[in-house]
């Protein structure tokens, strides 16, 4: 697919991609392609409360923000989702997120089932759902073990995580099975094309179809 | 898009592809490439009370029924929808339509709005619209004048037809500006894996997922 699918003439509205699957299912590296070979793809990025770590950067691995900070974020309802993981907050911002899609942007979120259904409740027809299943679970414990940094009790909370996040699948609209990379991103791009070419999304229509009756005796 | 981009291990639904748009937009030879390239997909081949013409076979152009096995057809609700032009009925009969869909094959439609329309409201689960403009005005005069066997009569009367056929683009799922033929073969495909990728689309998930459940700790 080496055409620029989208009808370029048409303004649109840009839409929410949001990934999930269990740890090793391949969701990292599809991310990865994805943001490679999609431009006007970009990876939505959260407010955290925890401290910044030395490699990280403001603004692009996370905004760094204080407690008070988030509340007001919270209590204002300018986040799409949030969650608290080992003492503490994250959550995607609604104000960055609606801009890009308002230039026809869109946004990639790797996140898991608990915030897709916060962020699908919240946007529902700006939002694509996605999730990815491994092909068998042996082949997603072979996955997990070639981690060389995985010890034997990481993998096996891993695939105890795995067993509450494929027991969502039926909350997505799209559901994948990764048994070949190749396939399972172009899967991936093929849906993000058709998705953009939706009526609703392309809000440009309006006026090119207005043009063309104008044009009609 | 060379790759075969259904999940071939999980059995699925089929679906309805209706392909609406004015004449000269280029439908025709979208429809020829659709079935010369997407082996799953066929034509749905309509019942009609007309005479067949010496060129046609029955049960490949049309199936040629009377006039009481149309009314019959009418009042058991076996016709997904249907239309009487030029003192004929014509119809798309329900029944080996879902035997298609139930053994995970698509059915083309290439009809008008009204047809669309009530398609879409007989089984709004299954069916997939989409609505092709062309990019211009002037560029779809064009093309019906290329058309040798036209005449200006004929291509006013196609101009006006179009005029009403436009402006029901809002009735669609998806539009596609066809400025470019192989970009706009590249989108239908596209939009194609993507809707045969639907979760709801895909009926095999629900074992295939409890047999990876299963296989967890």
């Amino acid at each position: 697919m080496t055409l620029h699918l989208s009808n370029p003439q048409i303004k649109r509205r840009g839409l929410m991609l949001v990934l999930s699957s269990p740890s090793g299912a391949g969701k990292t590296t599809l991310t990865r392609l994805l943001r490679e070979r999609e431009a006007s793809l970009s990876l939505s990025i959260s407010v955290t409360t925890r401290e910044r770590r030395p490699s990280e950067v403001e603004g692009s691995h996370y905004y760094f923000i204080s407690e008070t900070e988030f509340r007001d974020l919270q209590t204002r309802g300018d986040l799409l989702e949030s969650a608290f993981v080992h003492g503490n907050h994250y959550g995607s911002p609604r104000k960055p997120i609606e801009k890009a899609l308002s230039e026809g942007k869109d946004i990639l979120f790797d996140i898991d089932y608990q915030g897709a259904r916060q962020i699908a409740s919240k946007a529902p027809d700006d939002v694509v759902t996605v999730f990815i299943l491994p092909p068998s679970i042996t082949e997603l414990r072979t996955r997990l073990e070639r981690r060389a940094e995985d010890s034997g009790e990481v993998i096996d909370r891993r695939l105890a995580a795995a067993k509450q996040e494929i027991s969502r699948w039926e909350d997505y609209n799209y559901v994948l099975v990764n048994d070949d990379l190749d396939k399972t991103f172009a899967q991936l791009r093929a849906l993000l094309a058709a998705e953009r070419l939706k009526r609703e999304r392309q809000v440009g229509l309006s006026s090119f179809v207005a043009g063309l009756l104008g044009d009609l005796p």
